[in-house]
């Protein structure tokens, strides 16, 4: 997998739609947006294009640019769209489970792509299933285009709000109809959404850079708790829920998201930077030289080196050729090949004593790689600091997190982590620092920190529990 | 497509399906079962096997060798299986439609193999949409497995005998749940399927030629109106209609089923050589060498030759390769590459009063062609031969028929069409004729001949009516 | 591999050359008529055009349809091409083996399409190394191209006919210029090729069936010994060596070349046709049909029942979608998938005698397998008939033969092939009835069946000798 | 194609050698080693393993990770390989000519692969091409194959020498034999080629961060003019020429190599750092932030904020997932989507003065797109500093750069292409500044920006000029 996911929480899902009264090219557009949105999720992607009468799909299990060709995209025309990538563990059929879903139902044909996760899909679906409903794929989002299915007689607009009041968790969906683009944010906000605006065309997205990546206008987030429907008439809203405390994921500002995205008014590389000063304020150390692990740790190590006055360097050099079918070198060269993904610049830390900045630590074992690399191109000493919270729950709200049992943070003190990954000293963000750095206006989702959830969350389950056993 | 396909008929599919007490390799039995049972569909090809807890389904576009690998099929470990090969119009999506169809539901998982037509589906399917479901293909069968999981309180079995009630057509259906093998044949028993029975283990299957391909003993054809229900307990059956005139396709005999096959009681190959002796006694030829166009008429032509005492003689040579990917000659080429695909063996018929047979004229384009391929050989004189009666209406049973325009007995008399392909006699057999070679003990269904159906047939429709338009 | 492959000898290529004055679609033509000689080769496929200032090439690995598409051949244009397709052992590299080979030499661009095998290419490989040479494969048609620019100072026509001397073996070649299609015919004629013409163009191929697929006409055959030389100004031909006795393989006739096609002024079918003849003077059967194995053994079966009266039928079906990538039955299911390939026409065999006709036997295992399916089927005698005489000795020319050590005939006397092989009488074709049907005014290469060769062949060598140790 | 391919030079190709007394991975360490030359060469790559008697090969158009599996690996056992990396223009048959080159020659095999261009090899060429040699692909190394081949009966070590002798240009050469690994370095060592050690085995590449990659140690560069000679015996070197004045191609520094390479004893990444301090001193701006263009701008933005005291900052977002399918937008979308690749971090660049620093300006059409980029983001000046001289000349040494007419420093002043890239300042490094951050000590070659080259360059040539016309 590509060198971030090894050792890093893994977002789900990113996702992106259109509509536009004009036939435009907008299989293009998605292709464009997703290419954008691709850091959210490498495993599969999709595009459902509208031409008013047909729904067209095509999704595949690969990147964005293999799963669309210029050919693919030249025969999806239509004036609405929307689309999908999806991170999901190996194992599963994961062609079967690409998104979007597509259906054909009462009122005609309907595509959702959905980010997030439902924390009582099992139950809804067992609802359905008593009364005869087949499925086809273990999604939790196929709940959701059942219930819309059912409730298709009072209309698609009130069956969309029928079916998520039977919905708990975290969601972000885009829904294509015939005629309609149709979005929805759960009540917490805890995945992000927002609109941006291209012309005359609407467009909903996961975050703000693939507006940029468009040429789109930002217009607004979506409201936690709020449906935008959009179609010829133009863009309407409504509220479905009660208003509640705001919680959206703090993790999408510390790793998920993209520096030059925006999300709820946040920037989410000015809350890097703000979490490297925070950080050094917390945790200072004495050095030559602040280095960030590309690329998640740049911004809050430019932080740092800000606050501290310790010069900001390159220290590490990312292979950027380390794609996803890289081969693991076998026990014999495990040691020899330590530096194929991130090699030392040697240069700049031989005989400096140095900060070594990570967005998080997880599971500590590429926290370990990297001091030694260090350690091995000549830091005199290397002190590690993480600009978050110490890890140490799950998260059932989308993220694809490893068993408690692999978070050091749930196993480790801090000192016996240091211990661990051979770092001279180490130091984490606090809660309240985080909360400084993203502004205190706003509530959070700080879950996988403090082990208390906006949602009620089931006990620990399996991600794979819609899989039949 | 393969050869044969251009101007015949189509097949829609032909099924498999094996259940057996202990653990063995169920999947590679399906895999030769389904092997020999390729000619009754080229496009798609589909395995599903139970090991009693999860089913387990691999089915893509291609034929059989394309689809499974030795690989693949060693990954598909189960007690039970069901397999499907399909024949489809180009232009759908054809991956998504390719049986079996596989589903979870109430009890579990359930997977469904179809070969025939459902006359009602539109209705069937459109009342199902108003109570909410949603569909995921176009294939009618989609409608079947819905009925079942309707009724899945009711357990498997009566499910599957309800289910049955509402659909009307024809149909031979194997179904595979965890611990179930389910095969259903029309009342009319349109379409062909039997049993078979290797050492403990059941097979159900279109034709009896896939039970010598894996070495199984033939036991009876399921009886029409019949359910067969196959678990741990052995076989057991439940006649779920009344009695009515059985209607066994007669094209099954002319050219579906492969000559080696039994079906309910008469050989086809033995029949095929009857039509061609009928044939002669209706349509009698003064000649010098009878010849057939391989493959499927040569059993005829070998009839009609002991029955004229004309010597039956090879006349056509067929390239074995020409397969799926063949390039069509372009128009400067059309005229040149004629005998690419069929050859003329000069030396037998130059000079020559030649009988050719067919087993049937559907467009008239490929006997025009082979006219002309024998005159250019140097065949002083060429009379043209049908072994069935002439074609004049289309099929709504599960056999892929041109439209009516397209058929050349429904537009025109035979004297023209002897023009038109350019024989110097055309002769058919008639309908008595067909039935006499078919042993006249036994209904059948003529309605390509006679326009008379089994099932009350709706006014003519495209096999894609169930795609939205 | 194809089933004829699988227990017989196998042929190693096909040619195929066109020369045309205007710029028409001869990559198609070439490509039609490798179609027609896919039974030479089927495990690669080449064909190289030229416009009269480049010359193109595509070739891989596949049947000729898998490696060209419809695309590649339109982005082919020229006025002349030659082609090939090749039988090749798997194990090697066998893209790089691929023919046409193709190389700039000092005249320009030169390609050079071989079927048959020389005898002496190690030696000359050995000289031409020591002078420097690089070779790029292991195919000994490589010493001829180097060969030939090495003398490329006197000009091709010269430098072709001087090469040609130092090698020998068998070879038909069709060597492609810029400017000149050049074919080549060994001094015994041991492989074929023949001269066609399609308007004014001028056609060179190892067989008059790819003729007839083009719709060319035959002229005549290259004479053995002969240089025929195509360009802007016509054919011309040049008689490269003293008159020696020809000495065409006799395996052509028996097994390798299609029934529809006619060598040395031999046709093909009729060669077969007279063999069972002879077959039944030579060994008669008392029984009740006649039946060959599809599709070699045909033709000599139907000579054989017109000789004997005993009549002629089909008693086994080929399964004909068994292609290249079947999967063998693992060991349980060896025994019970015995009939996938081939399966009996039980109807016909039953209770019968029955004479089994097949071309030849090579190891016999195939032979065994199919008096068994007959026996299962309930024959009441089989008497096994070989058209052709017993295979002792291997091939040196062109011809993939089994180690002496397995070829039956070359173990075992008649009796204990009949044993081994389960048949209640085995008989073979003489070399004198052999003769006698291929009729007698001409010399054959009889090499595997007397070990008299016509070229002085080296001991027994393995055909990878050119891959380097 | 890459993003930093666009507008940018090429470097051609990379390489890598390794030779091992005993059987270890060597397969996979030069997997891993060409991994990191991958920036060398992205259009394919190859790897030949020597077993001591058979040299296996593969290589294919992709990235290294696609081109080998773990599979492919496996199956190359032996102790010395040698690897490539290959870029070259589409339009080529690129499969033909990825390299190393193979070929079976007197001695055995050998294969070659070469970093540089032969200006010379035309004639060379035709001087063979006079002697009978075939060649087989366009490229220039394989003159030099044949070339050794020729000298093969003095022994492969002064064949190497005297081939040598014969041919011109640039040239960072890896030779593989069945025993022995030689690397070859021209006379002016315009490409880069050091020597590693991994244990007992001795490893040649083109960068030291290919051996940093595979756990080896840097013992030292290849001199210009040295031919090193690995075998069982060890190390040893011949000067095969007298001594010239050195000239490594000043592009390596500036642009090509990576910045964790040391090349003549010049770290990368501070040559690059010190031009950045350089164009400060010789094109100061008046400015509140310095950014760098990712990757290749980095480190010089960092040296020009380090002498300027303006911040430094990150203003440009790099899409780390646009890779080589990367479609290219549609006329319609083409200003749309012009931040799919390159995002503007507005929070850092809006309403400030931005120094934007960027390694080179080639084409200028990328410099002029992240001036606008920058502008849409609101920034309110921006100042192009180039941390190189004004390129004007073509490069004849391995170098794809593009024709004369479409180098904007060939055409334009400096103010008509600041007006051109719509900048509101444009500076570039002066020459002497160049050579002051590379250390002064040294000569290397600068014919890009003075038009004066190490050796004597032909009229301007095609780098096609191999393929025929």
């Amino acid at each position: 997998m590509y060198y971030e996911s090894i050792d890093k929480f893994k977002e789900e899902c990113g996702i992106f739609g259109i509509f536009s009264n004009k036939e435009m090219d907008v299989a293009s557009i998605t292709y464009y947006g997703l290419y954008a949105l691709q850091h959210r999720g490498q495993e599969s992607a999709g595009i459902v294009v509208s031409n008013g009468k047909d729904i067209i799909c095509h999704k595949d299990v690969g990147l964005v640019s293999d799963v669309f060709s210029e050919n693919i995209l030249m025969n999806m025309k239509g004036f609405s769209a929307i689309g999908h990538v999806r991170y999901s563990t190996a194992g599963l059929n994961t062609r079967t489970n690409a998104q979007p879903l597509l259906g054909k139902y009462k009122l005609g044909s309907m595509a959702i792509a959905h980010n997030g996760n439902l924390v009582n899909a099992d139950v809804i679906r067992e609802l359905l299933e008593d009364g005869g409903v087949i499925f086809q794929t273990s999604i939790d989002s196929e709940v959701i285009l059942n219930l819309i299915a059912r409730g298709a007689g009072k209309g698609i607009e009130r069956a969309v709000a029928d079916a998520i009041q039977a919905v708990k968790g975290s969601y972000a969906i885009v829904i294509l109809t015939e005629d309609k683009l149709i979005g929805v944010r759960d009540p917490n906000g805890i995945r992000p959404l927002c609109i941006g605006k291209i012309g005359e065309s609407y467009i909903l997205c996961s975050e703000s850079c693939a507006l940029d990546a468009v040429g789109a206008e930002f217009i607004r987030d979506v409201k936690p708790g709020e449906i935008v429907i959009i179609d010829k008439d133009g863009i309407r809203s409504i509220d479905f829920a009660e208003k509640i405390k705001p919680a959206t994921c703090a993790f999408e500002y510390i790793y998920f998201a993209r520096p030059d995205s925006t999300i709820d008014g946040i920037n989410v590389y000015l809350a890097r930077e703000r979490s490297g000063e925070m950080l050094y304020r917390e945790c200072p150390a004495d050095a030559d030289i602040v280095i960030g692990v590309p690329d998640s740790g740049i911004a809050a190590a430019s932080g740092y080196s800000m606050a501290s006055g310790i010069p900001y360097g390159i220290g590490l050099i990312k292979n950027k050729y380390v794609g996803r079918t890289f081969i693991s070198p076998s026990q014999e060269l495990r040691e020899r090949a330590v530096s194929v993904k991130l090699n030392a610049l040697r240069v700049n830390v031989k005989g400096k004593r140095v900060v070594l900045i990570d967005d998080s630590i997880v599971r500590g074992t590429t926290s370990r790689r990297l001091v030694e690399i260090l350690r091995r191109a000549g830091a005199a000493e290397v002190h590690f600091r993480a600009a978050s919270p110490v890890v140490k729950y799950p998260c059932y709200f989308g993220i694809d997190t490893p068993h408690r049992r692999e978070l050091i943070g749930s196993k480790l003190d801090v000192e016996s982590i240091r211990k661990e990954i051979g770092a001279d000293s180490l130091g984490y963000l606090g809660i309240e620092g985080l909360l400084k750095s993203l502004g205190e206006n706003r509530d959070f989702c700080l879950g996988c920190f403090n082990g208390i959830y906006p949602v009620s969350a089931p006990i620990e389950m399996d991600k794979l529990h819609l899989e039949r056993k």
